[in-house]
Protein backbone atom coordinates (compact mmCIF):
# COMPACT_ATOMS: atom_id res chain seq x y z
CA UNK A 1 0.00 0.00 0.00
CA UNK A 2 2.82 2.58 -0.86
CA UNK A 3 2.75 5.60 -2.53
CA UNK A 4 4.60 7.32 -4.67
CA UNK A 5 5.64 11.02 -6.10
CA UNK A 6 8.14 10.84 -8.97
CA UNK A 7 9.24 13.72 -11.36
CA UNK A 8 9.67 14.19 -14.99
CA UNK A 9 6.99 11.78 -15.62
CA UNK A 10 6.16 13.13 -19.32
CA UNK A 11 8.21 10.66 -21.18
CA UNK A 12 11.16 8.32 -21.12
CA UNK A 13 12.58 6.66 -17.88
CA UNK A 14 9.85 8.55 -15.56
CA UNK A 15 6.96 7.63 -17.88
CA UNK A 16 7.89 3.93 -17.98
CA UNK A 17 8.10 3.77 -14.14
CA UNK A 18 4.98 5.18 -13.94
CA UNK A 19 3.49 2.42 -16.60
CA UNK A 20 5.73 -0.69 -14.43
CA UNK A 21 4.43 0.86 -11.21
CA UNK A 22 0.77 0.30 -12.38
CA UNK A 23 1.81 -3.37 -13.17
CA UNK A 24 2.13 -4.41 -10.00
CA UNK A 25 -0.68 -4.85 -7.40
CA UNK A 26 -2.82 -2.21 -6.00
CA UNK A 27 -1.72 -3.95 -2.72
CA UNK A 28 1.77 -3.12 -3.15
CA UNK A 29 1.48 -0.12 -5.18
CA UNK A 30 -1.11 2.28 -4.01
CA UNK A 31 -1.45 5.78 -5.50
CA UNK A 32 1.25 7.25 -8.14
CA UNK A 33 1.79 10.96 -8.07
CA UNK A 34 3.23 11.65 -11.32
CA UNK A 35 4.66 15.09 -11.80
CA UNK A 36 4.90 16.59 -15.21
CA UNK A 37 5.87 20.76 -15.85
CA UNK A 38 2.71 20.28 -17.98
CA UNK A 39 -0.75 18.22 -18.89
CA UNK A 40 0.29 17.51 -22.55
CA UNK A 41 1.72 13.93 -22.47
CA UNK A 42 0.09 11.39 -24.06
CA UNK A 43 1.85 9.02 -22.78
CA UNK A 44 1.16 9.76 -19.05
CA UNK A 45 -2.55 10.88 -19.73
CA UNK A 46 -3.33 7.80 -21.53
CA UNK A 47 -1.76 5.43 -18.09
CA UNK A 48 -4.07 8.11 -15.96
CA UNK A 49 -7.48 6.98 -18.06
CA UNK A 50 -7.39 3.34 -17.98
CA UNK A 51 -5.91 3.36 -14.40
CA UNK A 52 -8.96 4.64 -12.14
CA UNK A 53 -7.36 6.89 -9.18
CA UNK A 54 -4.11 4.99 -9.22
CA UNK A 55 -1.87 7.91 -10.82
CA UNK A 56 -2.72 11.65 -9.79
CA UNK A 57 -0.92 13.94 -12.88
CA UNK A 58 0.64 17.23 -10.51
CA UNK A 59 1.46 19.93 -12.70
CA UNK A 60 4.29 21.82 -10.84
CA UNK A 61 8.12 23.00 -12.01
CA UNK A 62 10.73 21.47 -10.28
CA UNK A 63 12.92 24.33 -10.84
CA UNK A 64 10.74 26.78 -8.31
CA UNK A 65 10.32 26.40 -4.65
CA UNK A 66 7.35 27.59 -4.50
CA UNK A 67 5.56 25.49 -7.06
CA UNK A 68 7.22 22.52 -5.11
CA UNK A 69 5.29 23.71 -2.14
CA UNK A 70 1.61 23.89 -3.70
CA UNK A 71 2.82 20.63 -5.41
CA UNK A 72 3.67 19.01 -2.00
CA UNK A 73 -0.33 20.54 -0.60
CA UNK A 74 -1.58 19.15 -3.21
CA UNK A 75 -0.12 15.48 -2.62
CA UNK A 76 -1.28 15.84 0.91
CA UNK A 77 -4.85 16.72 -0.05
CA UNK A 78 -5.14 12.79 -1.65
CA UNK A 79 -3.10 11.43 0.86
CA UNK A 80 -5.78 12.07 3.36
CA UNK A 81 -3.46 12.01 6.68
CA UNK A 82 -0.94 9.71 5.22
CA UNK A 83 2.51 9.91 4.93
CA UNK A 84 3.85 9.47 1.45
CA UNK A 85 6.75 6.67 1.34
CA UNK A 86 8.43 7.05 -1.80
CA UNK A 87 10.15 9.84 -4.00
CA UNK A 88 11.61 9.28 -6.95
CA UNK A 89 13.88 12.62 -8.32
CA UNK A 90 14.13 11.40 -11.79
CA UNK A 91 13.57 14.72 -13.68
CA UNK A 92 16.68 15.76 -15.70
CA UNK A 93 18.76 17.13 -18.87
CA UNK A 94 21.64 16.20 -20.91
CA UNK A 95 22.91 19.01 -23.12
CA UNK A 96 25.68 17.60 -25.65
CA UNK A 97 27.91 20.32 -25.38
CA UNK A 98 31.34 21.12 -26.97
CA UNK A 99 33.79 18.56 -27.11
CA UNK A 100 36.09 20.83 -24.85
CA UNK A 101 35.54 21.52 -21.43
CA UNK A 102 36.71 25.32 -21.79
CA UNK A 103 34.24 25.84 -24.46
CA UNK A 104 31.12 24.97 -22.41
CA UNK A 105 29.29 28.03 -20.88
CA UNK A 106 28.91 29.32 -17.70
CA UNK A 107 24.84 29.64 -18.31
CA UNK A 108 24.70 25.90 -19.46
CA UNK A 109 26.46 24.63 -16.41
CA UNK A 110 24.00 26.51 -14.45
CA UNK A 111 21.21 25.33 -15.98
CA UNK A 112 22.06 21.80 -15.62
CA UNK A 113 22.96 22.22 -12.53
CA UNK A 114 20.14 23.64 -11.21
CA UNK A 115 17.71 21.06 -12.93
CA UNK A 116 19.86 18.09 -12.22
CA UNK A 117 20.96 19.17 -8.57
CA UNK A 118 19.62 21.84 -6.98
CA UNK A 119 16.38 20.52 -8.02
CA UNK A 120 16.29 17.48 -6.21
CA UNK A 121 16.75 19.40 -3.44
CA UNK A 122 14.43 21.48 -4.03
CA UNK A 123 11.94 18.53 -4.56
CA UNK A 124 13.45 16.71 -1.22
CA UNK A 125 13.14 19.36 0.77
CA UNK A 126 9.33 20.06 -0.43
CA UNK A 127 8.08 16.34 0.38
CA UNK A 128 10.45 15.42 3.26
CA UNK A 129 7.57 16.36 5.94
CA UNK A 130 4.98 14.46 4.15
CA UNK A 131 8.15 11.35 3.47
CA UNK A 132 8.76 11.72 7.24
CA UNK A 133 5.63 10.36 8.06
CA UNK A 134 5.36 7.84 5.79
CA UNK A 135 6.29 4.13 6.15
CA UNK A 136 9.05 3.59 3.97
CA UNK A 137 11.25 7.02 3.66
CA UNK A 138 13.09 5.91 0.07
CA UNK A 139 13.98 8.56 -1.83
CA UNK A 140 15.60 7.09 -4.89
CA UNK A 141 17.75 9.85 -6.73
CA UNK A 142 18.28 8.83 -10.53
CA UNK A 143 22.12 8.99 -11.30
CA UNK A 144 24.08 8.08 -14.58
CA UNK A 145 27.83 6.16 -14.47
CA UNK A 146 28.21 9.60 -16.26
CA UNK A 147 28.41 11.14 -13.08
CA UNK A 148 30.99 8.58 -11.63
CA UNK A 149 34.33 10.73 -11.27
CA UNK A 150 36.41 7.58 -11.16
CA UNK A 151 35.23 6.41 -14.29
CA UNK A 152 35.70 9.54 -16.74
CA UNK A 153 38.07 7.52 -18.84
CA UNK A 154 35.80 4.55 -19.62
CA UNK A 155 33.84 6.96 -22.04
CA UNK A 156 34.83 9.32 -24.64
CA UNK A 157 35.55 12.31 -22.85
CA UNK A 158 34.19 14.66 -25.41
CA UNK A 159 30.43 15.50 -24.22
CA UNK A 160 28.18 16.25 -21.65
CA UNK A 161 30.31 17.78 -19.57
CA UNK A 162 27.98 20.13 -17.82
CA UNK A 163 25.52 16.52 -17.36
CA UNK A 164 28.71 14.83 -15.76
CA UNK A 165 29.55 17.70 -13.41
CA UNK A 166 25.84 17.69 -12.29
CA UNK A 167 25.82 14.08 -11.47
CA UNK A 168 29.48 13.84 -9.55
CA UNK A 169 27.41 16.81 -7.44
CA UNK A 170 24.40 15.01 -7.21
CA UNK A 171 26.72 12.41 -5.55
CA UNK A 172 27.53 14.38 -2.65
CA UNK A 173 23.90 15.72 -2.11
CA UNK A 174 22.83 11.94 -1.75
CA UNK A 175 25.56 11.77 0.43
CA UNK A 176 24.52 14.53 2.98
CA UNK A 177 20.79 13.50 2.80
CA UNK A 178 21.75 9.93 3.48
CA UNK A 179 23.82 10.84 6.18
CA UNK A 180 21.31 13.40 8.09
CA UNK A 181 18.15 11.56 7.58
CA UNK A 182 19.73 7.87 8.64
CA UNK A 183 18.73 8.44 12.39
CA UNK A 184 15.11 9.03 11.23
CA UNK A 185 14.94 5.55 9.38
CA UNK A 186 15.76 6.77 5.54
CA UNK A 187 17.01 5.49 2.56
CA UNK A 188 18.33 7.68 0.13
CA UNK A 189 19.48 6.05 -3.14
CA UNK A 190 21.63 6.42 -6.16
CA UNK A 191 20.41 4.62 -9.34
CA UNK A 192 21.62 4.93 -12.43
CA UNK A 193 19.49 2.80 -14.98
CA UNK A 194 21.54 2.32 -17.48
CA UNK A 195 22.11 3.89 -21.09
CA UNK A 196 18.43 3.03 -22.01
CA UNK A 197 16.93 4.85 -25.60
CA UNK A 198 14.81 7.95 -24.50
CA UNK A 199 15.39 11.38 -26.08
CA UNK A 200 18.24 12.09 -23.41
CA UNK A 201 19.59 8.62 -24.16
CA UNK A 202 19.43 8.83 -27.91
CA UNK A 203 18.62 5.99 -30.12
CA UNK A 204 22.66 5.07 -29.79
CA UNK A 205 21.66 3.81 -26.53
CA UNK A 206 22.18 0.41 -25.25
CA UNK A 207 19.08 -0.71 -23.61
CA UNK A 208 15.22 -0.05 -24.08
CA UNK A 209 13.78 1.92 -21.43
CA UNK A 210 11.47 -0.86 -19.99
CA UNK A 211 14.65 -3.26 -19.81
CA UNK A 212 16.80 -0.49 -17.41
CA UNK A 213 13.23 0.54 -15.44
CA UNK A 214 12.81 -2.98 -14.80
CA UNK A 215 16.19 -3.30 -12.82
CA UNK A 216 15.46 0.37 -11.15
CA UNK A 217 11.83 -0.97 -10.05
CA UNK A 218 13.84 -4.09 -8.72
CA UNK A 219 16.48 -1.98 -7.14
CA UNK A 220 13.85 0.29 -5.37
CA UNK A 221 11.43 -2.82 -3.79
CA UNK A 222 14.68 -4.90 -2.55
CA UNK A 223 16.46 -1.38 -1.43
CA UNK A 224 17.06 -2.02 2.36
CA UNK A 225 18.30 0.53 5.44
CA UNK A 226 21.13 -1.21 5.41
CA UNK A 227 22.05 0.29 1.79
CA UNK A 228 21.41 3.99 2.52
CA UNK A 229 24.13 6.11 0.60
CA UNK A 230 25.03 3.52 -2.00
CA UNK A 231 25.16 4.53 -5.54
CA UNK A 232 23.82 1.07 -7.63
CA UNK A 233 23.97 -0.49 -10.33
CA UNK A 234 21.10 -2.00 -12.49
CA UNK A 235 22.39 -5.62 -13.81
CA UNK A 236 21.74 -7.01 -17.20
CA UNK A 237 23.60 -10.40 -18.18
CA UNK A 238 25.50 -10.10 -21.05
CA UNK A 239 27.12 -6.87 -20.30
CA UNK A 240 29.76 -7.67 -18.52
CA UNK A 241 31.42 -9.46 -21.60
CA UNK A 242 32.16 -5.89 -23.28
CA UNK A 243 33.02 -3.76 -20.58
CA UNK A 244 33.53 -5.47 -16.41
CA UNK A 245 31.61 -2.41 -15.29
CA UNK A 246 28.59 -2.29 -17.63
CA UNK A 247 24.93 -3.41 -16.15
CA UNK A 248 26.63 -5.38 -13.53
CA UNK A 249 24.49 -4.87 -10.69
CA UNK A 250 27.45 -3.40 -8.32
CA UNK A 251 28.05 -0.47 -6.71
CA UNK A 252 29.07 2.55 -8.79
CA UNK A 253 32.55 3.93 -8.00
CA UNK A 254 32.61 7.67 -7.01
CA UNK B 1 62.33 30.24 -15.17
CA UNK B 2 58.79 29.67 -14.87
CA UNK B 3 56.04 31.80 -14.90
CA UNK B 4 52.58 32.14 -12.43
CA UNK B 5 49.20 33.04 -12.57
CA UNK B 6 47.70 32.98 -9.17
CA UNK B 7 43.99 33.76 -8.00
CA UNK B 8 43.08 34.68 -4.99
CA UNK B 9 45.60 36.30 -3.64
CA UNK B 10 44.82 39.13 -1.88
CA UNK B 11 45.27 36.95 1.83
CA UNK B 12 45.12 32.96 3.25
CA UNK B 13 46.52 30.70 0.99
CA UNK B 14 47.33 32.43 -2.16
CA UNK B 15 49.15 35.20 -0.38
CA UNK B 16 51.40 32.24 1.37
CA UNK B 17 51.52 31.10 -1.98
CA UNK B 18 53.17 34.05 -3.38
CA UNK B 19 55.02 34.47 -0.54
CA UNK B 20 56.88 31.17 -0.71
CA UNK B 21 57.08 31.23 -4.59
CA UNK B 22 59.04 34.59 -3.82
CA UNK B 23 61.26 32.77 -1.28
CA UNK B 24 62.99 30.19 -4.26
CA UNK B 25 65.58 31.87 -6.78
CA UNK B 26 64.26 34.21 -9.85
CA UNK B 27 66.02 31.32 -11.95
CA UNK B 28 63.19 29.06 -11.00
CA UNK B 29 60.11 31.37 -10.21
CA UNK B 30 60.46 34.06 -12.98
CA UNK B 31 57.39 36.13 -12.73
CA UNK B 32 53.94 35.84 -10.38
CA UNK B 33 50.71 37.43 -11.66
CA UNK B 34 48.68 37.87 -8.65
CA UNK B 35 44.96 37.98 -9.17
CA UNK B 36 42.63 39.84 -6.87
CA UNK B 37 39.39 41.49 -6.99
CA UNK B 38 40.69 44.91 -6.17
CA UNK B 39 44.69 46.51 -5.00
CA UNK B 40 43.62 46.87 -1.38
CA UNK B 41 45.72 43.75 -0.07
CA UNK B 42 48.29 45.20 2.26
CA UNK B 43 50.10 41.74 2.59
CA UNK B 44 50.33 41.68 -1.42
CA UNK B 45 51.10 45.02 -1.89
CA UNK B 46 54.00 44.47 0.80
CA UNK B 47 55.37 41.60 -1.26
CA UNK B 48 55.18 43.68 -4.30
CA UNK B 49 57.07 47.04 -2.86
CA UNK B 50 60.23 44.42 -1.42
CA UNK B 51 60.30 42.63 -4.59
CA UNK B 52 60.66 44.51 -7.72
CA UNK B 53 59.01 43.36 -10.64
CA UNK B 54 58.79 39.58 -9.92
CA UNK B 55 54.94 40.02 -8.67
CA UNK B 56 52.77 42.01 -10.47
CA UNK B 57 49.15 42.48 -9.09
CA UNK B 58 46.52 41.88 -12.07
CA UNK B 59 43.05 42.88 -11.03
CA UNK B 60 40.27 40.78 -12.49
CA UNK B 61 36.75 39.19 -11.39
CA UNK B 62 37.07 35.26 -12.02
CA UNK B 63 33.10 35.56 -12.19
CA UNK B 64 33.22 37.71 -15.51
CA UNK B 65 34.48 35.94 -18.43
CA UNK B 66 35.17 39.64 -20.11
CA UNK B 67 37.16 40.84 -16.45
CA UNK B 68 39.53 37.42 -17.39
CA UNK B 69 39.74 38.15 -20.99
CA UNK B 70 41.29 41.77 -20.24
CA UNK B 71 43.64 40.27 -17.41
CA UNK B 72 45.08 37.12 -20.04
CA UNK B 73 46.23 40.16 -22.53
CA UNK B 74 47.96 42.29 -19.16
CA UNK B 75 49.55 39.25 -18.07
CA UNK B 76 50.57 38.60 -22.30
CA UNK B 77 52.01 41.85 -22.55
CA UNK B 78 54.31 41.05 -19.44
CA UNK B 79 55.17 37.64 -20.88
CA UNK B 80 57.12 39.30 -23.96
CA UNK B 81 56.06 36.35 -26.57
CA UNK B 82 56.85 33.78 -23.81
CA UNK B 83 54.21 31.62 -22.58
CA UNK B 84 52.47 31.12 -19.03
CA UNK B 85 53.99 28.10 -17.12
CA UNK B 86 51.81 27.94 -14.10
CA UNK B 87 48.37 28.03 -13.27
CA UNK B 88 46.86 27.80 -10.24
CA UNK B 89 43.29 28.19 -9.31
CA UNK B 90 42.71 29.00 -5.60
CA UNK B 91 39.92 31.52 -5.22
CA UNK B 92 37.49 30.08 -2.93
CA UNK B 93 34.49 30.56 -0.86
CA UNK B 94 33.20 28.22 1.99
CA UNK B 95 29.69 29.54 3.88
CA UNK B 96 28.77 27.76 6.53
CA UNK B 97 25.68 26.94 5.76
CA UNK B 98 22.20 25.66 7.89
CA UNK B 99 22.68 22.37 9.16
CA UNK B 100 20.55 20.37 7.20
CA UNK B 101 20.79 20.19 3.50
CA UNK B 102 17.55 20.77 3.10
CA UNK B 103 17.76 24.39 4.40
CA UNK B 104 20.97 25.76 1.82
CA UNK B 105 19.34 27.82 -0.54
CA UNK B 106 19.23 27.18 -4.51
CA UNK B 107 20.73 30.64 -4.26
CA UNK B 108 24.12 29.73 -2.15
CA UNK B 109 23.82 26.43 -4.16
CA UNK B 110 24.74 28.65 -7.45
CA UNK B 111 27.05 31.28 -6.03
CA UNK B 112 29.46 28.98 -4.59
CA UNK B 113 28.87 26.88 -7.52
CA UNK B 114 30.14 30.04 -9.45
CA UNK B 115 32.94 30.79 -7.49
CA UNK B 116 34.50 27.47 -6.86
CA UNK B 117 34.12 25.50 -10.30
CA UNK B 118 31.92 27.74 -13.03
CA UNK B 119 34.96 30.47 -12.34
CA UNK B 120 37.67 27.80 -12.18
CA UNK B 121 36.37 26.86 -16.17
CA UNK B 122 36.35 30.62 -16.49
CA UNK B 123 40.21 31.52 -15.34
CA UNK B 124 40.87 28.11 -17.55
CA UNK B 125 39.49 28.98 -20.70
CA UNK B 126 41.11 32.79 -20.35
CA UNK B 127 44.47 31.30 -19.61
CA UNK B 128 44.92 28.51 -21.65
CA UNK B 129 46.44 29.83 -24.87
CA UNK B 130 49.56 31.42 -22.82
CA UNK B 131 49.64 28.01 -21.13
CA UNK B 132 49.80 26.08 -24.68
CA UNK B 133 52.58 28.71 -24.96
CA UNK B 134 54.12 27.68 -21.96
CA UNK B 135 56.73 24.79 -21.02
CA UNK B 136 55.32 23.29 -18.42
CA UNK B 137 51.74 23.34 -19.18
CA UNK B 138 50.40 22.86 -14.94
CA UNK B 139 47.43 23.74 -13.73
CA UNK B 140 46.26 23.37 -10.20
CA UNK B 141 43.10 22.66 -9.00
CA UNK B 142 43.30 24.03 -4.73
CA UNK B 143 40.28 21.24 -3.59
CA UNK B 144 39.41 19.53 -0.50
CA UNK B 145 39.15 17.09 1.67
CA UNK B 146 35.55 18.07 2.04
CA UNK B 147 35.03 17.53 -1.54
CA UNK B 148 35.72 13.87 -1.35
CA UNK B 149 32.57 12.02 -1.79
CA UNK B 150 33.74 8.55 -0.66
CA UNK B 151 35.15 10.12 3.00
CA UNK B 152 31.78 12.56 3.93
CA UNK B 153 30.82 10.24 6.90
CA UNK B 154 34.69 11.07 8.30
CA UNK B 155 33.51 14.92 9.17
CA UNK B 156 30.71 15.84 10.94
CA UNK B 157 28.15 16.08 7.88
CA UNK B 158 26.70 19.64 9.31
CA UNK B 159 28.10 22.47 7.72
CA UNK B 160 29.58 23.64 4.57
CA UNK B 161 26.81 21.58 2.10
CA UNK B 162 27.68 23.89 -1.15
CA UNK B 163 31.06 24.02 -1.00
CA UNK B 164 31.52 20.21 -0.59
CA UNK B 165 29.10 19.66 -3.44
CA UNK B 166 31.15 22.40 -5.89
CA UNK B 167 34.40 21.01 -4.52
CA UNK B 168 32.73 17.94 -6.08
CA UNK B 169 31.56 19.05 -8.65
CA UNK B 170 35.29 20.54 -9.10
CA UNK B 171 37.07 16.76 -9.25
CA UNK B 172 34.88 16.01 -12.63
CA UNK B 173 35.84 19.28 -14.00
CA UNK B 174 39.31 18.74 -13.06
CA UNK B 175 38.89 15.17 -15.07
CA UNK B 176 38.08 16.56 -18.24
CA UNK B 177 40.99 18.90 -18.52
CA UNK B 178 43.51 16.20 -17.24
CA UNK B 179 41.56 14.08 -19.95
CA UNK B 180 41.02 16.60 -22.83
CA UNK B 181 44.39 18.18 -22.46
CA UNK B 182 46.88 15.23 -21.78
CA UNK B 183 47.97 14.89 -25.29
CA UNK B 184 48.80 18.38 -25.41
CA UNK B 185 51.05 17.79 -22.72
CA UNK B 186 49.55 19.21 -19.86
CA UNK B 187 49.23 18.28 -15.80
CA UNK B 188 45.74 18.91 -14.26
CA UNK B 189 45.75 18.37 -10.29
CA UNK B 190 44.09 18.46 -7.74
CA UNK B 191 45.30 19.57 -4.33
CA UNK B 192 43.85 19.52 -0.71
CA UNK B 193 46.03 22.09 1.25
CA UNK B 194 44.86 20.66 4.54
CA UNK B 195 42.71 22.42 7.12
CA UNK B 196 44.90 25.85 7.28
CA UNK B 197 44.27 28.97 10.12
CA UNK B 198 42.89 31.61 7.03
CA UNK B 199 39.71 33.48 7.01
CA UNK B 200 37.89 30.41 5.30
CA UNK B 201 39.87 27.71 7.41
CA UNK B 202 38.61 29.38 10.71
CA UNK B 203 40.96 29.67 13.92
CA UNK B 204 39.85 26.02 14.69
CA UNK B 205 42.17 24.58 11.63
CA UNK B 206 44.76 22.08 12.59
CA UNK B 207 47.77 24.03 10.53
CA UNK B 208 48.77 27.32 10.02
CA UNK B 209 49.06 28.49 6.47
CA UNK B 210 52.41 28.80 6.12
CA UNK B 211 53.03 24.44 6.63
CA UNK B 212 49.98 23.60 4.50
CA UNK B 213 51.34 26.01 1.99
CA UNK B 214 55.05 24.37 2.21
CA UNK B 215 53.33 21.24 1.18
CA UNK B 216 51.24 22.44 -1.47
CA UNK B 217 54.34 24.19 -3.44
CA UNK B 218 56.28 20.86 -2.87
CA UNK B 219 53.76 19.01 -4.39
CA UNK B 220 53.50 21.52 -7.61
CA UNK B 221 57.01 21.61 -7.53
CA UNK B 222 57.37 17.26 -7.87
CA UNK B 223 54.46 17.10 -10.18
CA UNK B 224 54.92 15.41 -13.27
CA UNK B 225 52.82 14.73 -16.03
CA UNK B 226 52.29 11.24 -15.09
CA UNK B 227 50.23 12.39 -12.27
CA UNK B 228 47.68 14.27 -14.27
CA UNK B 229 44.46 14.51 -13.27
CA UNK B 230 44.70 13.13 -9.44
CA UNK B 231 44.09 14.53 -6.49
CA UNK B 232 46.70 14.87 -3.87
CA UNK B 233 46.87 15.16 -0.09
CA UNK B 234 50.06 17.41 1.55
CA UNK B 235 51.82 15.38 3.38
CA UNK B 236 52.60 16.23 7.52
CA UNK B 237 54.19 14.04 9.80
CA UNK B 238 52.38 12.52 12.87
CA UNK B 239 48.95 13.70 11.68
CA UNK B 240 48.33 10.00 10.71
CA UNK B 241 47.98 9.02 14.23
CA UNK B 242 45.03 11.04 14.85
CA UNK B 243 43.38 9.84 11.28
CA UNK B 244 44.82 7.76 8.47
CA UNK B 245 43.70 9.70 5.81
CA UNK B 246 44.77 13.12 7.53
CA UNK B 247 47.82 14.68 5.34
CA UNK B 248 48.71 11.18 4.62
CA UNK B 249 50.58 12.96 1.60
CA UNK B 250 48.95 10.46 -0.45
CA UNK B 251 45.35 10.37 -3.06
CA UNK B 252 42.35 11.64 -1.98
CA UNK B 253 39.55 8.81 -2.87
CA UNK B 254 36.88 10.35 -5.43
N1 LIG C 1 18.34 7.70 -20.80
C1 LIG C 1 19.50 7.35 -20.31
O1 LIG C 1 20.30 6.68 -20.98
C2 LIG C 1 19.89 7.73 -18.90
C3 LIG C 1 21.08 7.20 -18.40
C4 LIG C 1 21.47 7.54 -17.10
C5 LIG C 1 20.66 8.37 -16.36
N2 LIG C 1 19.51 8.89 -16.88
C6 LIG C 1 18.72 9.78 -16.03
O2 LIG C 1 17.36 9.42 -16.05
C7 LIG C 1 16.54 10.57 -15.81
C8 LIG C 1 15.44 10.62 -16.86
O3 LIG C 1 16.03 10.68 -18.14
P1 LIG C 1 15.29 10.19 -19.46
O4 LIG C 1 16.25 9.39 -20.23
O5 LIG C 1 13.96 9.64 -19.14
O6 LIG C 1 15.13 11.61 -20.22
P2 LIG C 1 13.93 12.21 -21.10
O7 LIG C 1 13.26 11.14 -21.88
O8 LIG C 1 14.51 13.38 -21.81
O9 LIG C 1 12.90 12.72 -19.98
C9 LIG C 1 13.31 13.71 -19.08
C10 LIG C 1 12.18 14.01 -18.14
O10 LIG C 1 12.62 15.04 -17.26
C11 LIG C 1 11.77 16.15 -17.40
N3 LIG C 1 12.51 17.41 -17.32
C12 LIG C 1 13.61 17.78 -18.02
N4 LIG C 1 13.96 19.03 -17.71
C13 LIG C 1 13.05 19.47 -16.82
C14 LIG C 1 12.87 20.70 -16.14
N5 LIG C 1 13.72 21.73 -16.32
N6 LIG C 1 11.83 20.82 -15.31
C15 LIG C 1 11.01 19.79 -15.11
N7 LIG C 1 11.10 18.60 -15.73
C16 LIG C 1 12.13 18.45 -16.57
C17 LIG C 1 11.14 16.03 -18.76
O11 LIG C 1 9.94 16.79 -18.78
P3 LIG C 1 9.47 17.60 -20.11
O12 LIG C 1 8.81 16.58 -20.99
O13 LIG C 1 8.53 18.63 -19.55
O14 LIG C 1 10.70 18.22 -20.71
C18 LIG C 1 10.94 14.54 -18.86
O15 LIG C 1 9.79 14.14 -18.18
C19 LIG C 1 17.47 11.76 -15.82
O16 LIG C 1 17.78 12.13 -14.50
C20 LIG C 1 18.72 11.22 -16.49
O17 LIG C 1 19.89 11.88 -16.08
C21 LIG C 1 19.11 8.59 -18.14
N1 LIG D 1 41.80 27.13 4.58
C1 LIG D 1 41.54 25.85 4.52
O1 LIG D 1 41.50 25.14 5.55
C2 LIG D 1 41.30 25.20 3.20
C3 LIG D 1 41.18 23.79 3.18
C4 LIG D 1 40.96 23.17 1.97
C5 LIG D 1 40.89 23.92 0.81
N2 LIG D 1 41.00 25.28 0.85
C6 LIG D 1 40.89 26.01 -0.42
O2 LIG D 1 41.93 26.96 -0.55
C7 LIG D 1 41.51 28.05 -1.35
C8 LIG D 1 41.84 29.35 -0.65
O3 LIG D 1 41.22 29.35 0.61
P1 LIG D 1 41.75 30.24 1.84
O4 LIG D 1 41.70 29.36 3.02
O5 LIG D 1 42.99 30.94 1.48
O6 LIG D 1 40.53 31.29 1.96
P2 LIG D 1 40.54 32.86 2.28
O7 LIG D 1 41.60 33.19 3.25
O8 LIG D 1 39.12 33.18 2.62
O9 LIG D 1 40.91 33.51 0.87
C9 LIG D 1 40.08 33.30 -0.22
C10 LIG D 1 40.66 34.00 -1.41
O10 LIG D 1 39.74 33.79 -2.51
C11 LIG D 1 39.30 35.04 -2.96
N3 LIG D 1 37.89 35.01 -3.35
C12 LIG D 1 36.85 34.55 -2.65
N4 LIG D 1 35.70 34.73 -3.31
C13 LIG D 1 36.03 35.34 -4.46
C14 LIG D 1 35.27 35.78 -5.57
N5 LIG D 1 33.94 35.65 -5.60
N6 LIG D 1 35.93 36.36 -6.58
C15 LIG D 1 37.27 36.48 -6.54
N7 LIG D 1 38.03 36.07 -5.53
C16 LIG D 1 37.41 35.50 -4.50
C17 LIG D 1 39.46 36.00 -1.81
O11 LIG D 1 39.52 37.31 -2.31
P3 LIG D 1 38.87 38.57 -1.52
O12 LIG D 1 39.86 38.95 -0.47
O13 LIG D 1 38.68 39.59 -2.60
O14 LIG D 1 37.56 38.08 -0.94
C18 LIG D 1 40.76 35.50 -1.21
O15 LIG D 1 41.85 35.99 -1.93
C19 LIG D 1 40.01 27.84 -1.60
O16 LIG D 1 39.80 27.28 -2.88
C20 LIG D 1 39.62 26.83 -0.53
O17 LIG D 1 38.52 26.03 -0.92
C21 LIG D 1 41.21 25.93 2.03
Amino acid sequence: MASYVITGTSKGIGLELVKQLLELPASQVAKIFAITRNNSSEGLNSLISSNSGRVVNVIAEVQKEDSLTKAAKEVESHLGGAGLDVLVNNAGVLPWDDKQMENVSSEVLHEVFDVNVVSVNRVTKAFLPLLEKGKKKQVFNISSTLGSIARVRDWPPSAAHSYRISKAALSMLNQFYAHEKEEQGFTFLLITPGWLKTDLGSSYADLEPAVGVKEVLRIMNEATPEQNGQFLNIHVPGWEEKHPAYYNGKGVPW
